[in-house]
């Protein structure tokens, strides 16, 4: 795909979604460190040097535990929840900004309530993303914020 | 500015503007080919390869006409206008995608009613725009819908 090939115009269509975008439900068999997330690849063009994605979890879904060398730059683009970034936990609601650094442990979590999704802005050239071990993972949880950010104790 | 001095997160303020952000109105002296249009650079970093700008215009207000090798990502954000794209005009609403080809002619209007924005990725290394010719422009002209979106015959 490059922006040669890609349609001028695509017209957004019901519950963000979009015409040519394929809709990426992450598989769930339970032992997946997620839940309850989509993905769409809005742009990947090579000549752009990125690529833009927009993620979605639904009321009470997550996206991966993990970090890797490449930089995230996010946008809320709806609903609110929070996001672990490092050693911070932040509310976040649509549109604020989050600016994921390399190697930075980062997860976003959807309220309750209802859907949230954001844009991620990444490097078209990036490398794999890391999960914690078990030791990297106690060292998380022993920062109280992150604790309750995480949740339970068998929760990713 | 790169993902490591910037703040991880940047709460967005009313009216589409954001804590940390520069919040820059176009200079506008009567001949100057945009507007009632402002910028934001939303994220500038070395490593993402890319920068993702939020532009906004006022109702009835316009952006540049203009050209250049490199390509442009576009999501309208709020509101709803028309854009150029080629010789090809589109009504937009936000959250529609937008596609712009190297070298394509293009221009975003919002609509008379409400302000229109839209975040526009790009690569953080790009040629500067050029500005259509008397010849061009009249080229332009020639397709009735390009005419009909450009308005009146003073107008860029």
């Amino acid at each position: 795909m490059d922006t040669d090939s890609l349609p001028l115009f695509r017209p957004a269509g019901p519950d963000y979604r979009w015409e040519g975008v394929a809709h990426m439900p992450y598989k769930q068999d339970g032992s997946a460190p997620f839940k309850d997330i989509s993905r769409q690849v809005l742009f990947h063009a090579p000549e752009l040097g990125c690529e833009l994605r927009y993620f979605e979890m639904d009321a009470g879904g997550y996206s991966t535990l993990e970090r890797h060398e490449h930089a995230h730059a996010v946008i809320i683009f709806r609903g609110e929840g929070e996001c672990l970034v490092g050693q911070e936990v932040f509310r976040v609601k649509a549109p604020d900004l989050v600016s994921i650094p390399a190697w930075a442990w980062h997860q976003f979590r959807a309220s309750a309530q209802e859907p949230m999704g954001f844009l991620c802005m990444v490097n078209a050239l990036r490398d794999r993303p890391v999960l914690p071990t078990p030791d990297e993972l106690a060292s998380l949880r022993a920062v109280p914020a992150i604790a309750r950010f995480l949740g339970e104790k068998g929760a990713p």
